[in-house]
C-alpha cells in the first residue's frame, strides 16, 4: 500500500480532495482485504433486494412515464420491471426506488445509506460500458469508501443543520465511482469532484414524501453526469472539499476534513456498513426490537401503556403524531411500536395505508410513550410496558437486530431479498440466479450477465 | 389584484411558499404592466444572444457530445445549433450556454442572473407542446419575479456563504415557470417547489471554470425535473422556503422571507434587470468605463499606473492576478482593466487566451492597482491615472453603463444581439426574425415558429 499518501497525517487540509483523488486512483482490487469485498457484495445484493421490491411503487411508475415523454433510449435496465432506458435516467430511477421502503443498508455512525448512490451507477455503466464484475465491485467499493469518508468529516453538523447526507456526499462517491470506470486521471477526477460537490443537494425538509428517495437517485444522476463531463474535459474546481467557498465550508458548520484521508486502505468505513432487518429508518430498529419482543409476555388488553427511552434524535426523525400514510408512518415511532407490537414485525407490509387506518392500530399508538435521553445510543432503547395492575416489565435493546453489534447474517440477507424480489420477479429462478451472480461477482466476466438482458 | 393574499403584511412566515403558489397561480397576463413585459422581452432578446453567440463552445460541445452517448431525442431546439435534443437536456444546454460568456443580464440587487434558468426552460416547453408566446412570456415574467423575490429574501447572507443565487433561488423560478405552463394546480405547484428545492445547488468555488454557466443550465433542468414529476402527482414537501429544514433556514444564515410575497403585483422585481454592455461580471462594469475614458486622455507610454477604488466585493470576486486563459481573464480586475484601456471594449474578442498571454496588455496589468472601500457601491469606481510626470487625472463612474442609472437602450441590445449571432447564425435573415419574434412574442402563435423549425 505504499502508494498512499501520507498528507493527512500531516492534517494538510489544503490537499484533501488531491489526496482523495490520488486515494482512490491508487486503491487496486488485490489491495481490498477480501471481508470488504464480501461487505460489498452484500451491500450490493441488499441494495438489489430493495431496489427491486419497490420496482413497481406508484413513484417509479412515475418516473418511467417521465421517461417516455423524454423517449428515453433503451440503454439499462431497470431492475423488477421490463423497461430499459437511457443511462442517465436509470440511475435516477433505480437509486429513487432503492430508498422507497427506507429499507436499504446504514453506516450507523452517519445515519448514511452508501449503496444508494452508487450501486445504481456502477450496475448501468456496467451494463452500458460492458465491464466486468470485478470492475464494478472495486469502483462500488470505492466509491462508498470515499463518500461515507466525507460524511464522517461532516457528520453531524451538517445533518443536524438540515442536510440529507445520503444524497450530499453520494454525490461524490457516485462521481468516484463512475470516474474510476471510466478511466479518468487525476486531473479529470478532480473536476469530476467539483462538478459533482456543485450539484450537491438534498434537505432533510422532504422526508416523508416521494422526494426522500429521489434523493440518492438524483445523487447518483449527478455523480455520472460528472464524471461523463469530466471525461469529456469539462474543467471544474480542484479543490471541492477544502475550498473556502467548497463543500465543508459551505455546507457543514463543523467538519473534520482530515477524516477524508486519514487511515486510507487500512480502516474500511465500507465494513461498518449494516443491513436493516425492519422497513423504516435504523433508528426506530431498538424500538421495534423491544414492542416485539414484549408482546411475547404482555396481552395488549392489560396493557396501560409503553414507555420508550431513546436517544433525542429517534424522536426528532420519527416523531410523527398521527401518519396519515403508510409511508408517513415510517417517521412515526408511535404507529411503528404499535403495529410491531400487534403483528410481530415491520416489514414493508406492516407499512400500508391501510393499517395507519386500523382502528386497533390506532387505538394502541395512543398507548406508546417517548422519552428522551442523551445518555442513549441510537441503536439502543430501554423499553417498559406498565400494565393497568401498576406492574411493568423493562426490556432493554443494546444492539438492535442489523446493528453491528449483532448484524444480520449472509441468510437473513438472502432472506430478505427473497421477500422483497418475490412478488415482483416472474420466477424464484431469476431470484437465485441474481443472488449467485453477487455473491459471485468477481467471477461475473460482464455485468450483462448479471442483468439477464 | 384582488386575488392577491394580504398573508405577507401579516408577516406569516409559515404560509410563504403557499402564498407564493397562489400569487403565482393568480397572476394573469393582462395583470403585468406593459413596462414589465417589454423587460421580459429585452430580457429573452438579450438571453437569446448570448446563447447563439456561446454556442459553439467547447463546452457545449461536450455536452452534446454527452446527449449523443445517450440517444437523447429530438425533440427541442439548440439555440445556434443544428442539433436537436430531448426536453431536460435541451434546457441544460441552452441554460448553460447562455452564461459561458458571462454577457448575460442582471439583477442587481441580487447579482442574479435572471433569465438563464429561466428562459431555456419556457422556450423548450413551449417548443415540446406547441404553445403560444404569449403563454411562454407570461411564465417567464411570473417565473423570474419569484426568483428574484426569493433571492432578494436570502440576500447577502447566502450569497456570501459561497451560493451562486443565479442556480439555487433560480431552480424555484424554473419549477414555477415550468409548472405555469404544465397548469399544475396549487397542491402540484407546491410540490414542483419542493422538488426543486432539495435541488438547490451551485457553488462559488467553481467560478473561473465550466461548472459556472453549468449552474443555470442545472437550475433550469431541476426545475424542469420538479415540474414534470409534480405533474404526474409525485409528492414533495409544501412549506420548502420557510421549513425548519427548508431552503432558507439551511442555506441562509440571515434571511427575510416576508420579502418572497410582499408587494406582489405592484413591485416587480425583473424591472430592475439590467443587461451587460461587457462580457463580464457587471462588478467590473464601472472600471472598464473609467479605464476606456482614461485611455482618451492618457497615452499608456505615460502611464505610471491606474488606481481603480471599488466597493471590495469587486475584487473578492474579480481578484485573480495572473489569469491564464481567456474564461480567467473575465475573474481578473487586472486583466480587465489593461485589455479594455488598450482596445477600447471590453467584448468577447477582448477575453481570449491569446490575450491574457499578449506581452503589452501583461504589462499593462501590472501598473492596475485596486483600492477597496465599502463606501463605494457596487456600480461605481474612483479611477485615477497617475503619470511618470506626478500629474493625475481623476474620472469617476457613478452608474456604469448597463446599470440601472445608465441602461443599455432597446438599440443597445439589438446591436449587441447582432453582434453575438452575426458568427453563428447563417445569415442576417434569420438573426432579424429571432428580434422581431422575441420583440413581438404576445403575437407569436407557436413557439415552434420562433425557432423556426
Amino acid at each position: 500500500m505504499g502508494n498512499f499518501s501520507i498528507t493527512s497525517i500531516m492534517g494538510d487540509e489544503e490537499l484533501v480532495t488531491k489526496e482523495l483523488v490520488s486515494n482512490c486512483l491508487t486503491t487496486s482490487f488485490d489491495q481490498i482485504p477480501d471481508e470488504v469485498k464480501t461487505h460489498g457484495k452484500l451491500s450490493l445484493l441488499n441494495w438489489l433486494g430493495v431496489t427491486i421490491g419497490a420496482a413497481n411503487d406508484r413513484s417509479i411508475d412515475m418516473l418511467v412515464d417521465l421517461s417516455k415523454e423524454l423517449q428515453s433510449a433503451e440503454q439499462v435496465s431497470l431492475y423488477g420491471r421490463d423497461e430499459k432506458v437511457d443511462l442517465l435516467m436509470g440511475v435516477l430511477i433505480n437509486g429513487t426506488a432503492s430508498h422507497i421502503f427506507d429499507y436499504d443498508d446504514t453506516h450507523l455512525d452517519t445515519i448514511h445509506h452508501p449503496s444508494g448512490p452508487i450501486a445504481p451507477v456502477v450496475l448501468a455503466l456496467g451494463e452500458h460500458l460492458n465491464l466486468s464484475g470485478e470492475e464494478i465491485l472495486h469502483a462500488f467499493i470505492v466509491g462508498c469508501e470515499a463518500e461515507l469518508r466525507i460524511a464522517n468529516a461532516v457528520y453531524p453538523s451538517h445533518y443536524q443543520l438540515g442536510w440529507h447526507i445520503t444524497s450530499t456526499t453520494g454525490v461524490f462517491g457516485a462521481a468516484i465511482a463512475a470516474g474510476l470506470l471510466l478511466e479518468l486521471d487525476e486531473e479529470r477526477m478532480s473536476w469530476s469532484l467539483g462538478i459533482a460537490g456543485t450539484q450537491s443537494s438534498g434537505l432533510r425538509e422532504v422526508f416523508g414524501t416521494m422526494t426522500k428517495p429521489f434523493h440518492p437517485g438524483k445523487a447518483a444522476q449527478n455523480g455520472l453526469l460528472a464524471a461523463l463531463l469530466a471525461k469529456r474535459g469539462f474543467t471544474s474546481s480542484e479543490q471541492i472539499l477544502e475550498a473556502k467557498r467548497g463543500f465543508a465550508n459551505v455546507l457543514a458548520p463543523e467538519h473534520d476534513l482530515s477524516k477524508v484521508n486519514s487511515n486510507w486502505g487500512f480502516e474500511w468505513e465500507l465494513a461498518k456498513n449494516s443491513f436493516k432487518p425492519y422497513a423504516c429508518g435504523i433508528v426506530l430498529h431498538p424500538s421495534i426490537d423491544a414492542c416485539i419482543h414484549l408482546k411475547q409476555e404482555v396481552d395488549e388488553k392489560d396493557l396501560e401503556y409503553i414507555e420508550l427511552k431513546v436517544n433525542p434524535y429517534v424522536l426528532e426523525l420519527t416523531g410523527k403524531q398521527n401518519p396519515k400514510t403508510g409511508l408517513e408512518g415510517k417517521f412515526s415511532i408511535y404507529f411503528t411500536g404499535a403495529v410491531s407490537f400487534l403483528t410481530g414485525d415491520a416489514s414493508e407490509k406492516q407499512y400500508t395505508d391501510e393499517n395507519v387506518k386500523d382502528p386497533a392500530i390506532v387505538e394502541l399508538q395512543s398507548k406508546i410513550r417517548v422519552v428522551v435521553d442523551e445518555m442513549m445510543k441510537e441503536e439502543e432503547v430501554l423499553a417498559k410496558a406498565v400494565l393497568h395492575d401498576g406492574t411493568s416489565i423493562v426490556y432493554e435493546v443494546k444492539h438492535a437486530k442489523g446493528s453491528l453489534g449483532n448484524p444480520m447474517t449472509l441468510e437473513d440477507i438472502i432472506h430478505k431479498f427473497k421477500g422483497l424480489a418475490s412478488d415482483v420477479l416472474s420466477n424464484e429462478t431469476e431470484s437465485d440466479r441474481l443472488i449467485h451472480n453477487i455473491l459471485n461477482l468477481e467471477r461475473v466476466e460482464s455485468v450483462k450477465e448479471l442483468t439477464g438482458r
